[in-house]
Parts: structure tokens; sequence; C-alpha cells
């Protein structure tokens, strides 16, 4: 997808909300088990029930390859049934890949080929050689590990190299990669006041935001830091949305949910529009 | 596999030798792809070919997820077949995760438990409860990514926080992580010297080294500055072994290659005994 394309569906719905469709069998209401294939039924009827609210999706792939050989079916029935239904939905793989060269290229077709996906997350630590393969594909996105927003974030990620933290490094040396354009960076939400300085180093870049809900982080905060011209922001809701409800109502109530994140969003989008 | 028995192993076969399933459609026989499962018939004919050479087998997971389900199923065919047959051979899953908390225990599930993978390869960008989940499995063995053989690692791994390079943090961090006595690190051989500096820091840990041979790392150097009292090295090749024949013949070429490298590794195990 073009990133203008993103940017416009941002603006018509009024949303920069992505659903982490992180679907665990211990957790999905139990009718579903009985389905052929419960991961991707539960899935359909989530998206079914949230895209007017939403722009993205995010499948968390561990939650699939936990299944085997089936749970990478399910995942790739979902692929198919977001961009055979929903094209306009921007789709990101949460596969925190990274390995060099050739091994990059192989994980980089199995998303953006087999899959269609949009975009992937990518791990920085094996550097230049294991993100520009990505990068080489037109109109697909490489998501770069920044910030995170787990504790263990706090062991390597701020730690100082030379005169500045190491994701901020992660942030200057990526923009000289290869099709840097096609860059987008995971920062945390739960370090909300870091996005200023994520926005000094990269200012076009999009930002993907977990930690909103769930994990802490405030979206008024969110947006206050790390909003730019053309929003620049997708925020993640996984649990907070798709476990709102166990029962048989519960796509009703994802739906219900994912609303109302749209409706604080909105709000911060008139905001932008004045400013 | 208690690390007990992997030592046994290499005294037993006077091997350290991993041998790297980078198995690609592309490169195999082109008379294997009449196979009804080409991939895993590749990988079974190089595994009865080589085992008797080497200690361990390491699939790099992304060859595999190229194909989608269908190449995750070759993967779990190739591992059943490795752990009824050669239940002594050390596996390893190339894949190089790295995940929050329950993400992470998630991945760990897919290849310890679904695909009963003795090790797998992390990375630790994300920090100790990122590692952690993996640490958590008797008897299973995580390896760290530390300094890679990849140009990129000069990106950050090298780079100085503090008074040493972050791939040295990382080593020193990790070792303080719950369950540290079932790491092991990735080092790279084409930077044979750096390995001195790692068994300053982990003298214990076994360390799987990529890059001897085709990625022009010497045996003879690697084994000078990373051998511990217990050998605490497995050196991987995957294509000088695998693809050594794309003929008929490529098994038996790939045993005599692997079996070159064994006969090098024994004159270095007995330098070890005399020392």
């Amino acid at each position: 997808m073009k990133i203008e394309n993103l940017i416009a569906q941002i603006h018509k719905k009024k949303s920069f909300l992505c659903v982490g469709l992180d679907t665990d069998l211990d957790r999905i209401p139990r009718h579903l088990l009985k389905e052929e294939d419960p991961l991707f039924a539960f899935n359909r009827a989530i998206i079914d029930a949230t895209q007017a609210h939403c722009v993205a999706y995010k499948p968390n792939v561990a939650f699939y390859e936990a299944y085997g050989a089936r749970g990478w079916e399910s995942l790739e029935r979902t692929m198919e049934y977001l961009n055979a239904h929903y094209p306009e939905q921007f789709t990101i793989a949460d596969a925190k890949r990274g390995d060099i060269g050739n091994t990059a290229t192989r994980y980089a077709q199995a998303f953006f080929k087999a899959m269609d996906f949009d975009s992937i997350t990518v791990a920085p630590y094996m550097g230049r050689d294991s993100v520009e393969p990505f990068l080489a594909f037109e109109d697909r996105h490489t998501i770069l590990l920044a910030l995170t927003s787990n504790p263990g974030a706090f062991d390597f990620q701020t730690m100082k190299v030379g005169d500045r933290e190491l994701y901020r490094e992660v942030l200057a040396t990526s923009q000289g990669y290869r099709g840097a354009e096609r860059l987008m960076y995971v920062v945390g939400a739960t370090k909300a006041a870091y996005l200023r300085e994520v926005r000094e180093l990269a200012p076009k870049s999009f930002l993907l935001v977990p930690g909103v809900g769930a994990q802490g982080g405030s979206l008024e905060e969110v947006c206050q830091y790390g909003m730019n011209e053309n929003v620049g922001l997708l925020v993640n809701s996984s649990r907070a949305i798709i476990y709102a409800s166990d029962k048989t109502d519960f796509a009703e109530v994802a739906a219900q949910k994912a609303g109302e994140i749209q409706k604080a969003m909105e709000k911060e989008l008139v905001r932008l529009d004045r400013a």
C-alpha cells in the first residue's frame, strides 16, 4: 500500500487505530472451538465488526506459529480474507524478524509476497544488511523496533552509546539505509515523552505505538508528542478490543470498544486540524 | 537435551559440527522436485548422509516460512524425522525471535513444545522479559545473538555503551537473567579474536559459531580463542555442505564435506586433550 492511501484512510475514517489480532485458542469464546478453523472464524468476526473503526490490522505471528502448520494456515486465511474484503486496511505482520541478507530476503518473501502483508516489524540488532532486504520491496513498509513498551526495553535500548541512547542511534542510523523512506518505527506509548525525541530524528516516519490502553499509555500524550502533519501514528490495541467479551456477543463488544477508541482519536485529529 | 549429553556426543563423534539446513527449492537437485515434499526429501537425505559427522542440525526457519504452511509442514516433518531416528542430535531452530513476555512464551511453545527443538536463536534487543520466557524451559537452550557474522554487525553490536561494546553488554547483562545456565550465544567466526573477550564474560557457555568456511572464518582460530574445558563450541556450516553438489550424488558429496570438517575438528579436540 502506498503511504498516501494509508493517510487518506486515516482522514476518511477519522481513526488511526490498529487492531492487534493476538488470537489465542485459550481466550476466544468457547462456542467457536467447534468451527473447522477457530482462529480464522474469530478473526473474521472481529474484522467484520471492527473494520469501520480502524485503518489497520496487526496479526501477532507468534500466536499462529504456536499451532504449527495449522496456525500458519489460519494466518494465511486471515490475510486472504482481509485483502479480498477490506483491501483499504493496512496490514502489519508483527513478526519482529531479523537475520542476515539472504535469510532476510526469505522472510520478506514470506510476508510481503506469499501472504501479501503491507508491512512487517523487524528487529535492528543485526544492522543494515538485515533491514535493507525488506526495504527493497516497493510500497511495502518495514517497521523497525526502536523503543518497545516492555520493561526489558531498559536493558539495552535506553543505554547511552556515545552521547545518545541506543534507540536514538537506531533511528538515526536506519534513516541512512537504502529505502529508508519505507521505514516506520515501533515506539512504546508507556514512554510518551520519548516520542518528542523520536520526532526530532524521524520527523516524517509513521510510528506504530503499542501500549495504549491495557499496557497503560495515554492517547492524548501520544498525540501531543508523536503526531506530525500527516498524523504519522498508528496506535495499536489488541486484547482490550478483541477479548472485551468472551461470550457470543464478542464481536459486537469488540466493535463497541474499537468505536470508543475511534471517537477519542477523532477528537485528537480535530485538534491537529485546528493547529 | 541436557548439556552433558551434547558434550558426550562431541567427544564420542570427535566433532562439534552443526549442519545448517538452509533448504531452498531453487538450490536443491532438480530430481527432488518431483517428490511430494521436496524440502523434506532433501533434508532426510542430507541428515542420513551427514549424521555420523555432526552433533547438531540447524534448520533456518526463514527458508521454510517462505513457502507458507507447506514449508512449515516440511519443517515439522524434518523435526519428527530427526527426533525419531537421531535423538542424540542437538537441534537448533534458527529463528532469531524476540518479543515481549506473553508473545515470547508463544514462540517458545512453538519451537520447544510443538516441534520439540532443543534450542532456538533469540535476538536480545527487547531485553530480559523477551528472553526469560525461553529460559524457563528445562533442558532447552536459548542461543542469544551476541556478535553476528554479517557486515551490519558493526552498525550497533560493536558500538561502545559505557566502557564496553554493546555485544559485551548483552553477554554480561544476560548472564544475570533467570535461567542463564541455559544460555548459549551466537558469535561470528569472521571476528575470531573477539572470541577471547566473549570467553572472559561467558566462560562456561556454549557458543554457536556461524561463518566458518563459506563466510570466511578459520576453524583453528575459532578453537584457539573460543574453546573451553567442555569444548563449548558448535561450529555451523550450511551451504558449503548441503549444496556441495546439485546432482544425484548430493548426499554423498555432503557427507564427504562434513567428514572433512569433522577430521579438522578431531585435530582441534586432540589439541584440547593435550592442553
